[in-house]
């Protein structure tokens, strides 16, 4: 059991480090071991080329004949853009499969399980699984909901306020912290902000991570306020740049954007607003389950009362600065301290000068 | 090592006991060990009573001939109201002292150690020195600077705010985090809140804690606006209400507040406001050196900006307000993030289901 534990958390560790490359498929690791040695590991690396277990059950070569093999998500049992990974492992001899979590896909889920024991192959499933599930919040919010996962985070002061009153924010966090808000960015699909971050911070929005790569960047612009000269339309990006608009959006400067390389502008119906549920929906349905939001307040609040947030990373600096500034959820204004939204906290994390708190919002109807 | 570090440990837990009932004098505990065994042990509980050391001697009666006595704080060498310790430990027969922190103050720290070393007594100084002078950080303030230790409590959403934007505010803070801060209560000797936060919530800031005691209540009104009827006012409380207010004061109220049974009322000759440095001056000449300001920003800004704060206690709920609400220092304002007042982090406990951060403020200058 504790050899499971170990190398399942080395299947989790592979999985891993493709984070933000493989949408919409899952994050998925797998170790193959024999007679207590590692003989073959790999993990999907991206979208359309091989599944972890191909990786890894090539790496064992003859060595895969009465192996175990540890892989963080049931093995596939259809035909996809790849053949199915049940048949490669049962025809590689492995004698025992652990798997750390199902197919979330209830049309899908456990056929691969299923196809393993019918060939005389040992399945135990479970192990890890609040880990992997962990790893793969996208791909599961996309499969129970059709919603890309969500994280808002911002940084703030101890007191609460992510710029001075006179509307000043540089910097706020320390090195460690800001290099930090970089790796997030290289982890997820998207990144996300409003047009007021754009007109007020100028964000390049790009990933400053050794072999990061950049993701899509969303801006939220119902009336198209952002200037042509924005850093998020000019600097040199590998991603996509998504201008998300409605009705109220002026011709002109919708033809000026689009017309700029890189440069998508998505026009909604509605006036004025951006439906935000609908928006979401269509980065689902281009291949991206996982946001993050970077601001502003007002953004953050609209999608805070529309549920669809589904964890806040605050970085608190330990400073004060005190005064009327905004604080993080400036969009959003309940009446009653009974009607506050609950947040159970995920982590809390004081150990690199600055307070990380991440916590998962517990909508409560 | 290992043993003088448990019986120092010791000490410092039995000088706990008595927080909030020896000030002006310091907390001190002392266990006295022989043969590897506690003999006596005892801790100073309240101004004017016996010190620690003469309680532990007594306890430990001719057992102490021999033995080792370890004290969180340097025995006196003076008389005061009692005769000198230094020399009831000589008398009884102590061949070793174990010393946490010599005596703060430079006129007489010190001479307690060398009295006992010149009586051919080892004497070893500095054990967990720094717990010492953590438990005593009233004593020491006082005596660095004739002024209290000050710490702000405040209670916030995750989002940084201490209320809604239409003003309501309980309850924030889980239950544990509110019988919490009656502990606090229980060992300031002070506590402290503006006007508005009596108009406002109308707190009677009592301490409800079993075998607890209520702290001097102090309520800075420069205009003497809180009404007659005010809980702090009319509720059954044992320790002194203070109004500190200033020379705008309308007479017939002051004269009304004077009558009150229990009520004090300290008049400064600024116009409007108080004298922050000046008020907290007095509370030390009255033998109060710890104060637990709870409120609210605008008061917590000014002494804020008067360097007048020494730590910040920050208890964050694990929910989302949003809004224009709040933040728990509106009565500071600073322009530029680089202005931002500097903290070091001395806590940090998710442990009660809210966030808990203590942190030391460092004023720059």
């Amino acid at each position: 059991m504790e050899l499971d534990n170990h190398y399942m958390s080395r299947a989790l560790e592979l999985a891993a480090l493709a984070m933000g490359r493989t949408s919409p498929n899952p994050l998925v690791g797998c170790v193959i071991v024999k007679d207590g040695a590692i003989v073959g590991e790999g993990y999907h690396q991206k979208a359309g080329t091989p599944h972890a277990e191909v990786h890894a059950l090539k790496a064992a070569g003859k060595h895969a004949q009465g192996a175990t093999a540890y892989v963080t998500l049931e093995p596939c049992s259809h035909f996809g853009k790849t053949p199915p990974c049940a048949d490669a492992l049962i025809k590689a001899g492995i004698e025992r499969v652990v798997v750390s979590m199902v197919d979330p896909n209830p049309l899908v889920g456990g056929q691969g399980v299923a196809r393993l024991r019918e060939a005389g192959i040992q399945v135990d499933v479970g192990l890890k699984e609040k880990e992997a599930k962990s790893l793969n919040k996208g791909f599961l919010k996309e499969i129970q909901t059709g919603l890309p996962f969500l994280l808002y985070k911002s940084a703030l002061t101890l007191d609460g306020k992510i710029a001075t009153e006179s509307g000043d924010s540089k910097w706020i966090t320390n090195e460690a912290s800001r290099a930090y808000v970089h790796q997030l960015r290289n982890r997820f699909d998207v990144i996300m902000v409003g047009s007021e971050t754009v007109l007020h911070d100028d964000p390049a929005l790009n990933c400053r991570v050794d072999e990061g790569r950049d993701p899509v960047r969303l801006i939220v612009d119902g009336e198209l306020k952002i200037p042509l000269q924005s850093a998020v339309l000019t600097s040199s990006c590998s991603a996509p740049c998504i201008i998300a608009t409605s009705a109220s959006a002026p011709l002109d400067k919708l033809n000026a954007l689009q017309s700029i390389e890189n440069v998508e502008v998505w026009k909604y119906d509605s006036p004025r607003y951006v439906p935000l549920r609908h928006l979401l929906g269509d980065l689902v349905k281009r291949g991206w389950n996982s946001v993050l939001l970077e601001g502003g307040g007002g953004l953050a609040g609209s999608l805070l009362h529309d549920q669809l947030i589904d964890e806040v990373e605050f970085i608190y600096a330990p400073k004060l600065i005190g005064g009327k500034g905004p604080s993080p959820l400036t969009g959003l204004n309940l009446p009653l301290m009974t009607q506050a939204i609950p947040l159970e906290f995920l982590e809390i994390n004081g150990g690199t000068g600055d307070l990380r708190v991440r916590a998962k919002v517990n909508y409560s109807d």
